[in-house]
């Protein structure tokens, strides 16, 4: 069957191509994709930062929602019709992460949508057992959130966020801003921390206390506002010297910091603070199974605005400018491609 | 009463002076100090690094046992006669961190023998809160050891390292080596990585796996040893640039590595395999009681063989030798001071 995809063919390029796409094989699925949205890896990837692990002929794309077209041999409880999301992981079930229950860290994991063939395209097979299903009446565009919520869920299940905790999210982007919200939503008192205005405006206008550290000293506030104590949670999301000066120096006594940021460089850390005031540093990457049951739960109960969130709904037609347009323009949420044209 | 301390006078000298110990006030108690051990931070004070909060009329040490000489007013449940140790951290009870119970790394913390007078000295008087009573048959000399001793069960418990896991310790100095007998007390496979030669033939003396990472890729071997997996908990202890490296390489997914050492500057870090193999780091200071409790349990199993660990026990009179000696000789394990002569 041949199907509308865009294929990065390296040099900041995007092609519209037509592919031929098999039935789906044993213990796959094929899924008409509605919506896929632009994630800050695949900016990576068209920025030509990750050339060497993608390659020139991959159509990328893993923040999708859909609709179950076809189903492969062997494949039970799912059918054609069904609204669906992918959880795009594939591990290996064999290597030391997944012997020790970590699948989704597995150290031969394939990325879905980056190791293999992504969302961007019209029909898209994928193994049954990434599937999460979706109640029939959410929105396929607000579905396309999922994946990126469900790293916050993650996220803040690291930084175990408790009722009436301090909480300082650095980073106010799409990330940040999703970690933000399912840390409120788990009681915390969230403070975000973030240079670009119109970020900062947004973070306001959804209720969080937002401050610039270019105009603020931000750790200082931190310790004022809570007595000398500091933020119990500090997730580092800003991927800069800064952040990771600002997650030491605003962490309370004992806080968790959470690692969400890619630091592609190694930064300076302030280890005597660590032992000083007994810090903790986690980690934290993907999403487990359960962080998708969640992001799906509190999407369902309206944690994300998701209408303010997503910036912007582009046709597939028109996928080389909005990737143009992000670049740019560091002030948008989330900006979503249409993928089918039915896609509602 | 007159009694005989050596007092910190700047400029790598102690002097030994006649000094009056007034008789224990309300709460407090006094003790005929028997050993004081020489500390890494008796060391660093010694060579001037810590003039500004210590002062040039101090008498420093805290790594010691004794026997109850006095009894202030006020003071229940201790007398005369019983042979003790002393946890050498005074809180103050009111700040964020006593507040969430982690009154050892109190905000106002006083370190007993550097911020207040320590056990170089033959009379000494304490809070009475700090004690911790010994059993009669324990050798006063093993006795001073406890103090170093939990802060191995503190840095061990922050590990959580289980049985069967594959550990690793960084830098084979005292605190290593103890770190590394309680961690494996406590069920891990220890392997230790330290520069110098004398302490590694005692490392493998002790039946350690011992390597020199100047010789070899210790990761590696790490990694080879465990089918991949790499060591569920290291251990930085240090303090270096090439050991904080080695922490982030030897980590298994999902690892988890304590900060022990105090590194004075901020050393680079491979942030993006935190990310990568949530990886886990936890600063640890000092100890709670309950460390102290367990430190004589393990002292009385025989988990330290005191007689070849502690190296060397000089009189009083001889401190200053003594600290000398260990400024030229990174050999040994611990330098003690006998401080009373009666002290068997």
């Amino acid at each position: 069957m041949s199907t509308k995809a865009a294929v990065y063919r390296g040099n900041k390029t995007f092609t519209l191509e037509g592919k031929e796409v098999p039935p789906p094989g044993p213990g796959e699925v094929q899924i008409d994709v509605a919506y896929c949205g632009i994630c800050g890896t695949d900016l990576h990837i068209y920025l030509g930062h990750m050339d060497q692990r993608v390659g020139f002929k991959r159509t990328i794309g893993h923040e999708m929602s859909g609709i179950i077209s076809a189903i492969g041999e062997g494949v039970t409880g799912l059918s054609a019709g069904q609204h669906v999301v992918v959880r795009p992981l594939d591990h290996c079930g064999n290597c030391p992460a997944c012997n020790a229950g970590h699948e989704h860290i597995c150290h031969n994991l394939k990325f879905i949508g980056i190791d293999t063939e992504g969302a961007f395209q019209e029909k898209w097979n994928v193994p049954s057992h990434t599937i999460h299903v979706l109640p029939d009446e959410l929105d396929l565009s607000h579905a396309a959130l999922i994946e990126p919520l469900a790293v916050a869920c993650h996220d803040v299940k690291r930084g175990r966020v408790a009722k009436g905790e301090d909480v300082l999210v650095i980073g106010g982007g799409p990330i940040g801003m999703l970690v933000a919200l399912v840390a409120r939503h788990a009681g915390g008192n969230v403070t975000i921390s973030e240079i670009n205005e119109n970020r900062l405006a947004y973070a306001a206008k959804l209720g969080f206390a937002a401050l610039n550290p270019r105009e603020t000293d931000v750790a200082k506030v931190i310790h004022e506002r809570t007595g000398g104590k500091g933020a119990d949670v500090v997730f580092e999301v800003s991927g800069s010297q800064p952040g990771v000066d600002l997650m030491t120096d605003a962490a309370a006594t004992r806080g968790r910091i959470v690692m969400v940021a890619i630091h592609a460089t190694k930064p300076q850390i302030d280890l005597f603070r660590f032992f000083w005031r007994e810090l903790e540093l986690s980690g934290a990457r993907v999403y487990h199974k359960k962080d998708y049951d969640e992001a799906m739960r509190l999407l369902a109960e309206g944690v994300v605005d998701c209408k303010s969130f997503i910036t912007d709904i582009q046709p597939l037609d028109a996928i080389q400018g909005a990737f143009e347009a992000l670049t740019s323009n560091p002030n948008a949420m989330k900006s979503m491609i249409r993928i089918s044209e039915g896609a509602s």
